[in-house]
């Protein structure tokens, strides 16, 4: 025994004592000899697994940066990062200022919090774990605010983004939220409706993407689509992204954090956080190759942008129902995203007609909505999710109605007061330009030889 | 006590209770008062931590790609991420299928493993570990199969690329992996050959790393140079890289997920991977210093893509030793796979004349086989790992000769038959136009002025 | 029980049992039938947290690599990540024979540690613990290291910029370190004389970032501005970073890496680790929120890299407090720290005319000192940082006076020194080649268009 280490060949079994031998075996002679042996409690594993994850999830605000970068010009890029700061940096004040409170407060008729202001009130022994979970959701609501930013790029003025970042996070986001999860707080104050009836939105495939995608949808309605993308006679014209490469890895790390957002949902360091990020992987594994292989039907190529929005939309499909569905189901919910979302970026591109640069609303709101009704028909859980005498798959059908209804219908009035009061877009000459000169005086690729046609 | 935290200087020592107490402390009154209070099980602790392994092991997947596409050329970036993400996304269904059993299921004859297709047959109390076990071997499968896309970059038939992928994940790479690795699932049902005879490969320099490089060789070698690497006369022409922060990024987050793959191996919460933490950062540190010292010795400039391959040969070669050597060791391991790693990119390029455009063959193969060596030649591990009577060197030179065999040989014959079906290689106009275009039908960097004549 | 799953709702409070219960619930049956239960020791907590801590700040090497490389010139990328990978690389190595020693061993009169060299003479018992605590502290280490390269961007000889990286690592910065850490690793043998004095630097907005942000600004005063950055009558030309969604997902990188730095410095899993990320998060939001708004007020538009700077200023204020204050006052420390990094890095660049790159010594050096100077203002800790009968704030203006006298005082001599024995620059012409070409003999973006004339 050279350096004090309890055993060199672990992963070798025919040599692995029993854990419970393993373990006495791990602690330092001292401990054994003398002092009582001190181990983790629950709460205090609560708090780091649940900690680790919202790390995680953070991080998804670099992946939604680089991909809708990488998914539009070079001549807005900056802009969208800054949106992306925007989201996150005004997104976590506001959310513990009001948000918190709105979503996660004692219940008001199943239909909003109205509790917790800035944590004002939380009893000494609650606060260590409210922090740990405050951060949590912060960074659940901040990526629903940034999945807005997408549908609305590369014509939107900073100025009022600003405001629109600050009444999602703030108010439209929490709002919904306490429908679903009202009692995931300390939980003994009352249920959103949505969750008494017995909804479920595991990690939030409503409750986060399709209401950022929805929201996306009403946003880049109410802007109109960008300067050339339509032809005068009503064509759609592709404008294809700058930087590939960058939003591959924007996917990539996106990938990387939904193994915080889905297995960080369980808050709890238990047994089934492997089988929960077993699914996620094979439903975006699924996802993956379902665009690969339909684009490729549809179009000839293997189109990127596809494989690549196909990567999400797996992804954002199993995340209602990572938790109750086997793997085998995992693989079919992500084959349907990923033709769902093909068939989706198509339809409101060319028959709708509606301008969402990076298919927000395709993966977020109607992958969201898919993986929502998906979670009713592949459903093994114990049934706790089940609501009294309704059948599952109803509820998640009027819950994905519900969100429809509140993300689009409220995201459209509030871009239309918006837009009335103040004008959400950018003059022409300030498009054109791109928003990185119009908005911020700068370039994002000084040095570089662009085209300037674009 | 303001927050209702514990304590506020746990780093200062001098005020610092012991644990065993500090643990009670941090324990909410109420628990104390009269509920049970509950600890971490050794079980779920191990869960946790696998899983959090394989998620910074699932990252490294974005690493590849940006390597790959950061030391290759513009025009056929986006077929490069295009194949990381088809590696990781049909390498994980088909490991769920086929792999996983093929590798870790009941073992026939030291050869190749028999059940666990789909996980059927796993009973209920095993499941839980299972899918987290599951999960962490598949981003390594994924891993070896992304190496060889590197080999076969620029010039690789995507729709071929799709049958070795599958086939790497799917057979070639289960196989050698249950030689070596096939008991370590629920150990009871059996081992592979390799491992029966005490072979050491702790996380993979031969399993994973060696196999993806040799295959690598292999694929390069039967595809043929790209236009233009070679002069008439047969003198090797550097083709540089598009985006050197790119892959400088993508370097450091190998760099970050391989504390998942060393460290993670133990598949244990325990006291070791410290240790194995420690050792992989300094032989990383090594390979980077050396790489970086020889290629100025040797061109007379510290060359960058040399010392980026640098980092990973340090990383490459203490992957298998990184559990059972001393950190003084592991400096001496990296520093030989930083100098190696130069050697190799320059015979292979130069003598041996095969087109590896970021250098797979070298980094995986060439220091992977270094690994496995040293594993034998640093051992101070007690003993574990040596096999009966046979030197635990010896053991170590045959498992590097087993692997080099199999992943050359084995590459060889599927690479020679595909290319006898249907064509390994794009036509030559398609690889002057770029895999993006010719593939794919879009470009990577839309709005920049590119060179055109190369 | 289809999955062998204890549960599936766990997060539905109302059906939630306690922990207490759902712990012996989630453990397999044949462990509750005969064997004993393992339960995973505060010890092995402790190391997997500090584990995963470091390795998340390790990554911020790769943050620090994209912001640096992002907000300067495309000619001297590849050279600013070969920086990156030298200050880590060769930082592990000479941290690990000698700077972790002076930094933590055997204190000496307050000033220096005298033991530890490659962490000889270390008891069996402690090593489990040390390699993970070494594993922290060397990615702290080579944090400081690499916040000087951003200060002496593009114009610094690569072959000198080895030594200054070798001196940080190995001497400047653990001797400060050990004036404010000493006692940190077992604790017995004697405390820094800031330590001692009760100084508070939590996670090292002094010992980390104040110290590099000194090192900095000593770097960029002794190597001269670039060429062209001012003009004949001493007026400052802004030169514009070339690729600024790398800088933004650089920020990122950090802002992710930082949950490890700041909660990771309790080394310990207990229940202070939320708060910690709490005021992390939203210290950071609000240096964010600050910037883009006070730039605004100050230039008519939001400015992309002074926003950016403000999130990492947020960041480095909350880093001596972050587990001392309230959520309320983190946000006051990052909205003063996000006007504060705008006005220095005018100050710098204006007034005294210094060429910092990319505002290293106003983000690191300035607010870090803030950062120390708000843990007197605004702290809230039970009194264990408070020195015997000296005020906290006066402890802690006379700690940030030390190490700005420490790190430009000394960083001031050695640059000095190695400018009159080497000469620290490179040549006009090669600075106007790039150190891309000039240092590596390699270009950074082969194939792009980029204009020669600057």
């Amino acid at each position: 025994m050279l350096f004090g280490l309890s055993h060199a060949g672990i992963r070798h079994k025919k040599v692995l004592l029993s854990l419970a031998v393993l373990s006495l075996w791990a602690i330092p002679a001292a401990a054994v000899a003398g002092d009582e042996v001190a181990f983790l409690t629950q709460d205090n594993a609560n708090i780091l697994w649940t900690l680790l994850a919202a790390i995680l999830v953070m991080f998804m605000q670099a992946g939604f940066g680089c991909v809708e970068a990488g998914f539009t010009r070079a001549k807005s890029a900056g802009n969208i990062m800054m949106k992306n700061f925007l989201d996150f940096a005004a997104g976590s004040i506001i959310f513990f200022l009001f948000g918190f409170a709105l979503m996660f407060g004692s219940d008001m008729g199943g239909f909003i919090g109205t509790s917790g202001f800035s944590l004002a009130g939380v009893a000494d022994g609650d606060l260590p774990w409210t922090y740990t979970f405050w951060f949590f959701q912060s960074v659940f609501a901040a990526t629903a605010a940034t999945i807005v930013s997408g549908g609305m790029a590369e014509r939107t003025k900073f100025s009022n983004y600003v405001l629109v970042s600050l009444i999602v996070t703030g108010f439209i986001y929490p709002v919904s939220g306490h429908w679903a999860w009202g009692s995931l707080w300390l939980g003994d104050d009352g249920a959103g409706w949505l969750e008494a009836l017995g909804f479920c939105d595991f990690a939030g495939s409503s409750v986060v993407h399709s209401l950022g995608g929805w929201l996306a949808l009403a946003g880049a309605m109410v802007l109109g689509p960008r300067v050339g993308k339509y032809t005068e006679d009503g064509k759609a014209k592709a404008i294809p992204g700058h930087n590939i490469p960058l939003a591959g890895l924007g996917v990539f790390i996106l990938w990387f954090g939904w193994f915080g957002f889905n297995p960080g949902s369980t808050t709890t360091a238990d047994n089934t956080i492997g089988l929960i990020a077993m699914n996620t992987s094979l439903s975006a594994a699924a996802g993956t190759v379902a665009a690969m292989t339909f684009s490729r039907l549809r179009y000839g190529k293997s189109d990127i942008s596809m494989t690549m929005n196909g990567a999400l939309a797996g992804l954002v499909g199993i995340t209602a129902p990572c938790a109750t569905v086997t793997p085998g189901s995992s693989i079919i919910i992500g084959l349907v995203a990923g033709v769902l979302v093909v068939l989706s970026i198509e339809f409101i591109d060319k028959v709708l007609k509606i301008d969402d640069p990076v298919g927000a609303s395709s993966v977020h709101g109607v992958c969201g909505a898919w993986g929502t009704i998906a979670c009713g028909l592949f459903n093994v859980g114990d049934g706790l999710f089940m609501g009294g005498g309704a059948s599952l798959l109803g509820v998640q059908l009027l819950g994905a109605g519900a969100f429809l209804a509140w993300g689009f219908g409220g995201g459209y009035v509030m871009f239309s007061v918006l837009k009335a009061l103040f004008g959400l877009r950018v003059s022409k000459e300030e498009e054109l330009k791109g928003l990185d000169i119009a908005e911020h005086g700068s370039e994002s690729y000084n040095g570089f030889q662009l085209f300037t046609t674009e």
